[in-house]
């Protein structure tokens, strides 16, 4: 392809909203371009990287008989109301009526529009298993899109959905596609890791996330430094790499005393002299999810940590059997159920459940809030002075015990670009999926869902694979291989010798973009290595009659300067190489 | 590909909202399944041919220079008020409000939004032309959706958009998308006429319409039987085989006569003995579309036509430049500007405008409304009795004159499954498309759109092509080329003969299913006849044996009984004699 024939515009500056070196260099190198927040064209570059992932991923598919269907990305309400979803899915949801008054959503998953399409179907256990996939576009109201592609309002998603028999059948499934996402993303050749992850209001009790490794990642993972285990941050078990003991013998009686002005751990700290590890903090919430309009009570709790400590609301939903993470309780609230202010609050006569984590339960003898404004108690001990539920609801941290080794927890920063649910009866349950076993009872299917970000996990590699020039392309997605800059596109031998390498390359199955544009050299050079493609070859009037031509790593920018017959064979060497 | 290995159910019977062949056999072959009104899931055989016709689209556009993009589906209001197609569009348009209360639209067309892609990148005489096209999912919020992918909601089309600099490259590409289109729709193999057609509310003033011929078409075409012209009904001139000529001589004078309760044309032509087709009615609009909301001005027309004539809205539209086709009045604004109920209507003494039909033209002496009710008056005239402007407001018919020949209109039914149009500088215009030319001047740029209806296309090659026992695909969209039933799965010496055939046909680039089912001969034969891929070839144990292999040509059912040896040439030759 010529650059000629191509809509491609290239430019010098990143645009003023783009935060992070992906973002910047997509929009840059006309990969894509804005139409409004978090609302992307992919341009014809962007679209060929793009189509390379879906390939990849259909390929693998294919290998594990997943087929390919196309769901409608428009869903009425009722079939949202099944699994209750169009309350619980919260304001990411977007939801519309048309022109009849009736009441959509735009799909941002696919669970009820799979079980209504192959509940009339699936009616035997001669009819398992099955794994079904689609690549859609989906729809998330963001309030603050933001990195472009990475969290975008509209992008392409790959779900996939597997219907089983029984546990074991889905169990099987989930590995596959486990097996099958691994090869997938070996196949980008980037670094990422499989960590342990919470399924959110999806739904499921075994999940793992594909991340790919990024100091821009939104995500904070936590990886042992001797075993396999990894996990995201928001499920990660946390465990004090050296225990905590306390050195006081004997419980104390409790004393209230004067802190006025201290309202944060950091002011008690100072006035105590306590370290923060060794001071407890309260924090409220509301367990009211609000799907009943009708329900306007406040099931308010408490929980406790170690001032040094920070709470894990994912762990708190988890613990609690909740849908979502909980609301936080704002000052007037917290004063309605402890009688004071957030700074001066504790545990000791509260009227409403206490959880603690675990890393409360060798303190002794500790200072909290008296739920008396300028107020806190020292001496205070669980069990005597409160009761609390233990449990583990601090957030993990480097450093930690890990959880299944002596070995220590290690911190990276990862984009999540796919991520595997196992669902269990879930869906079929609120959607009566049924089939007929082979003793002609009446059992609900198992499912398993499974979703690859396809245009993120492309902005996602760039985010991993990039220098300060531009784009490093991985091999596997690059919208061409080889990046030929014809510097005299007027000159009819070079024009007839770019023309032949085109097409002997092409019968080699690499694909192939000339520079024929009529602009300096150095201006060239600049938009390639912004391209990103993975080889650069360099063909002027100069080397060609000097039969000495320049072929260019673009990662490594090593340069081999060939005769004009050995340039297709070094093309070839260089791509091998990477 | 094997049955056993996808989600793939036949239904015996057709969903009772399926009204037209098409829809039924899609639904009954599983190649759609519908999830709302409107909205349809596509199969894995449904996603397959459409797939095929999508690439079949991309080679000829890659052919024409036209480049690959994507554009989001939700588009902000704001960039539909640039051109003011957010109030032009009508209730078709899908229209909702983010989290943020922004305005937004599912983009039923993307003239806007090709615009804004390009409006910055296209500055210089040097940069044109430049064709882009994508292939995304439409929404169009139809009031009843019906017909299956042929009018939903939901849908998937390709469209493309030319820019140039000047008209004669805007018609240049125009030539070519049309040539590019004539080539896409002879690769279906299809019956399909080109026809002038109205632009609708796209704008612009060169248009033709795609249309394959089937009976359940939506559109009316008039073909010559002499030349090659051919038109929309909306669009097709209007002209008498036999011009009218009245048998009156002078002008008489105007009587008012009593017609107590004939309302409509046939009353009053049995009242009166006078031909329908020397009555003149007179119908009433209004030219006020709405757009501006503070303006409730009735801007009342009236349009009369011979009694035996059929108004055409299109053309009414068109003559007075309006942006959709006029609202007829109710009973009460009928009686506001005439004084009288519709069937006792005229045009003499009207305060508003009144255009005439020009079938009306040589008439003389007639009969029209009173203006009061149950009366009317003979012996009007126009010219002498009101004024009214002529032009060709009426509906063409199967018989009547062909506009370049003396040939004869014939009648046609067609499915609209193309379209393209020369814009012009409309888009630039409203949008700042600007660009400078070779002199240094600032010129708007010319564009061209053009549609292809995806999904309705693939319904549509159905629906011109079947019979009474289901699909028969044309071959090059096929989900697969060859269906080979076979009918002892279980047999070891079977199962591998067919496992071999699939490989050696597979080289061959062809595409073989396998329904290795555990079901009876019949029920296979039945159900391949219904998916009605173009050879099935019937391998069971007893022609095995025999060495007499059954290769059937789905759609002549001629059955050839050939030697295992012979079989992939004889599905090889009955596929080429397609």
């Amino acid at each position: 392809m010529k650059w000629s024939k191509i809509h491609l515009f290239t430019q010098k500056e990143a645009p003023s909203d783009a935060e992070i070196p992906s973002h910047k260099l997509m929009v840059r190198g006309g990969f894509i371009k804005k139409l409004a927040p978090g609302l992307y064209t992919y341009g014809f570059m962007g679209l060929r990287a793009i189509r390379k992932f879906e390939n990849i991923i259909r390929n693998e598919l294919d290998k594990i008989n997943c087929i390919e269907i196309l769901m409608p990305m428009v869903h009425p309400k009722e079939l949202w109301m099944e699994t209750n979803r169009w309350n619980e899915m919260g304001a990411g949801l977007l939801k519309f009526k048309n022109r009849n008054d009736h009441e959509f959503c735009l799909g941002a998953t696919h669970e009820e529009a799979i079980v209504d399409y192959v509940r009339h179907d699936l009616k035997s256990y001669r009819d398992f298993p099955k794994n079904i996939y689609q690549i859609q576009t989906k729809y998330r109201d963001e309030i603050r899109p933001r990195f472009g592609l990475m969290r975008g309002r509209e992008f392409s998603m790959k779900d996939a959905y597997s219907f089983d028999m029984d546990q074991a059948g889905a169990l099987k499934a989930y590995d596959q596609m486990y097996e099958a996402y691994t090869r997938i993303f070996n196949r980008l050749g980037l670094q990422f890791r499989i960590v342990k992850a919470d399924a959110g209001n999806i739904g499921g009790s075994q999940t793992h996330e594909f991340q790919l490794l990024a100091e821009a990642g939104e995500d904070a993972l936590l990886v042992s430094d001797k075993t396999a285990f990894a996990a995201n941050i928001e499920v990660c078990p946390a465990i004090d790499a050296i225990p905590y003991q306390s050195k006081e013998k004997e419980f104390k009686a409790t004393e209230k005393f004067a802190t006025p002005g201290q309202k944060t751990i950091a002011d008690l700290e100072k006035f105590t002299s306590v370290p923060a590890n060794e001071l407890v903090k309260t924090l409220f919430y509301s367990a009211n999810e609000g799907f009943d309009a009708k329900d306007k009570s406040l099931k308010a709790f408490a929980v406790l940590l170690r001032g040094s400590d920070e709470v894990n609301p994912i762990k708190v939903k988890n613990f609690l059997k909740l849908t979502n993470a909980p609301r936080m309780l704002n000052d007037d609230e917290v004063r309605e159920v402890s009688g004071a202010a957030p700074g001066s609050c504790g545990p000791v006569g509260l009227k409403i459940p206490v959880y603690a984590d675990n890393g409360i339960t060798n303190l002794k003898n500790y200072i909290v809030g008296a739920n008396a404004d300028g107020f806190h108690l020292k001496n205070v001990n669980h069990e005597r002075d409160y009761k609390a539920q233990f449990a583990d609801l601090r957030m993990a941290r480097e450093g930690d015990k890990c959880p299944d080794s002596d070995g220590t927890l290690k911190a990276y920063r990862g984009i999540e670009v796919g991520h595997v649910f196992y669902l269990g009866q879930k869906y079929a349950q609120k959607m009566n999926g049924v089939f007929l076993d082979k003793n002609g009872r009446s059992q609900f299917y198992e499912m398993g869902c499974y979703g690859i970000g396809v245009t993120r996990t492309v902005q996602a590699s760039i985010e991993q694979s990039h220098d300060q020039d531009g784009v490093i392309w991985p091999k596997a997605i690059a919208p061409y291989h080889v990046h030929i800059c014809l510097l005299d596109p007027k000159d009819e031998a070079l024009a007839q010798y770019v023309d032949k390498m085109d097409q002997a390359l092409t019968e080699k199955h690499l694909d192939v973009f000339i520079d024929d544009r009529d602009e300096r050299p150095g201006f060239k050079f600049k938009d390639a290595d912004l391209l990103g493609f993975p080889v650069r070859v360099v063909v002027g009037k100069k080397g060609f009659d000097a039969d000495q031509i320049e072929v260019v790593n673009r990662k490594t920018k090593e340069v081999h300067k060939v005769t004009r017959d050995q340039v297709n064979q070094t093309v070839q060497k260089v791509l091998e190489s990477l």
